[in-house]
């Protein structure tokens, strides 16, 4: 394959993560010390940043500030949910960034997101070729959810579900501290899949776990959740526990979202979450004490305790994505396949960017009990390798040291 | 001094804290180790444990165990949140006790937990001393609320500000991801004193603090904190707000539960949290995005992220309270006084427990900034040395190694 010299940007978009900014070094350092890479731009808030010509010079960042990136949660350069268009019906940005792209002369493109973050990554791929201009356009990706088409996993979920099933355990200890009862209901994130809620499971290998686990992959019934819960308190005086905010009736509807949801014994509006409302449910039903607990924004960002296997995944995609981009691909996400075998190892692959934008990928139904209020130990099999490693975050006054960039403007 | 043989009970009361348990680990690592204790005994839940007769023989336990006791969030050996009657008004508990005191010859009583606890420890030692029977009685303190008299501060606080102003710094970088409008709400424990709020302004120090903070020393006047939060929104598009659950408007009546506040837009009860309900009066204001954020249970129990200096003081009162009751003192509660200086140092000190049993050391007025929405350098000085040592917690398959106690019944 010929070499092809230019400059490359990197984007980060959509919702932030520990590591995405572990894949984003990945991406600066390996184009850094690429000799056919002539200049690193950082795009600010993603795709909005090249169409507005905001493009950061990352060679005037010092090398240990970049690092710290490995370290730092949320997406470094800024993030946005701009939905862009199908090139085929509307051209209008793809003009602009290919006005952007002559301008620096850019010839590789790396997008790192979730599945909307590869559909962008796709368009500008075709329409690159279609108008001839040669760019090389990698996919890196990242999501708590774990939800991208093709590979394993994502970067992103290892560190999310390290963060939920040791939160998980700690609240357990909390929990279970008067011999008084006690019900904990405990929010998790992912709107279509259950790989977070269904992590909250991991804390059961410490003895810690929760008693149930409800995953939006199956129908909710709000009679069978009390049942269950009921069921587990009068006979221990504890029950814990943790539900996916994306919970659903069986008609669909969010239980997170439903005004008058039947067998609720509420008629009324709700403001708060959805642990609130099932903790209200709960405490109605059966007169026990219990506490609704969202662990929100603090699962995704929780960088302290990030898994340090998903950091070294998460620098290896964006690497790899350079180095496969420098070899003459183009088009592709760059993934993982888990390796057979007991010990667990990976390698990564590439998937093609030409899939459906509203793919998710969900938990296998056949991981999730037949009570359907747990997971099964595939799920924990699939999941437990990717918590491993403790990360060594550096501090500041006993503080996180994140990133500090200069950010200037090419 | 004469030397006093005889058993111990060590008790844990009222709510968790990350390092409880290493001032219980304290006292019973310091008695086991003391010729003079013939036996140490966990009492189950506190004083109730007491009562019933529930004591655990911690000489069973494997040394390894109880040391990870160390690193094991919330009361190891169970708490209670039981009132204990005045002895001049009802000694019935009293009788009890001591009928197990001098079953099991228990000549060192220690008890471990916050104001109540003190108050409680205070009404025993009396007890005893006026029915004449010799033991002698200590109170470790603990609280992540950082209330307790005389004491510099509690084993317990440090913990706590240090996961608080870690999550801040956190939150603050997903916060700041999209170049969209967006003001964050944050809610922290601490009903009476504003010690935790506070500490969220260390997050400050690293360039990742809230804009405002609210604390319960001071009257909550919502068309203020409305213009403080609008202001900062339309000056920079971003504001984080870190406010304590406990913040009463100049009526005394808590934000958190007044049913139809002035100025806040509602007319009808609202369920969920305090930063549910800011997030609704700020929304219905501004029209801008928000987010509540209640980090709940999570504070007190994220044994992961403990300041190792709270481990090691913590552990130090335990211990110190073993060895002044072998040397005879009674009747007093282990705390810190700090050492003059640029230096951080303590010197562990006795505190008498008879003093009133409402007390609650509040942040002085002079540490509020006299907008009342922030804290001065102070209130940074004192705290900042108290969240600084990273611990590291032995692990199991990536997830926390707690103790696993045998509990065997003496």
């Amino acid at each position: 394959m010929e070499q092809l010299r230019g400059a490359c940007i990197i984007g980060q978009s959509g919702g932030p993560t520990s590591v995405i900014n572990s894949s984003a070094y990945g991406v600066i350092r390996t184009a850094l010390d690429a000799p056919e890479i002539t200049a690193v731009y950082g795009a600010a808030n993603g795709i909005q940043g090249v169409l507005a010509g905001r493009l950061y010079d990352m060679s005037t960042e010092a090398p240990a500030e970049i690092e710290l990136m490995k370290h730092t949660p949320s997406s470094e350069l800024g993030s946005c949910r701009y939905k862009i268009a199908d090139p085929d019906v509307d051209d209008t940005d793809y003009k602009r960034i290919l006005e952007v792209f002559k301008q620096y002369n850019v010839r590789y493109f790396f997008y790192n997101g979730g599945n909307d973050s590869m559909d962008t990554c796709n368009k500008i791929s075709r329409y690159m070729k279609k108008v001839g201009y040669d760019c090389r356009v990698m996919g890196v990706p990242k999501t708590i959810d774990n939800d991208l088409f093709g590979t394993d996993h994502c970067p992103g979920f290892g560190s999310a579900a390290k963060y939920i099933a040791t939160s998980i355990a700690e609240v357990y200890k909390d929990a279970h501290v008067y011999n008084t009862g006690m019900i904990t209901v405990i929010e998790i994130m992912g709107r279509h899949a259950g790989w977070l809620a269904g992590s909250a499971a991991l804390a059961g290998l410490v003895g810690c776990g929760p008693d149930v686990v409800y995953l939006p992959e199956v129908d909710f019934d709000m009679d069978q959740f009390l049942k269950d819960v009921t069921d587990i308190y009068n006979k221990t005086g504890k029950c814990m526990v943790a539900v996916s905010e994306g919970v659903h009736y069986a008609d669909g509807s969010f239980v997170s979202e439903a005004k008058t949801a039947a067998g609720d014994g509420f008629g009324h509006a709700q403001l708060g979450g959805l642990a609130t409302r099932l903790a209200n449910v709960i405490k109605e039903k059966t007169g026990a004490q219990v506490r609704g607990i969202e662990l929100s924004l603090l699962q995704r960002c929780g960088a302290h305790l990030a898994s340090q296997r998903d950091i070294d995944e998460a620098f290896l995609a964006g690497k790899t994505a350079v180095e496969e981009a420098l070899k003459g691909e183009s088009g592709y996400m760059v993934g993982f396949q888990r390796l057979a075998g007991s010990e667990y190892g990976v390698r990564t692959a590439l998937f093609p960017l030409e899939v459906e934008a509203n793919y998710e990928k969900k938990v296998p139904l056949e991981w999730i009990n037949k009570e359907h209020n747990g997971v099964t130990k595939e799920f924990i099999d699939y999941a437990l390798p990717l918590i491993q490693g403790e990360t060594y975050i550096p501090k500041e006054n006993g503080l996180p040291r994140f990133a500090r960039l200069k950010k200037v403007l090419a």
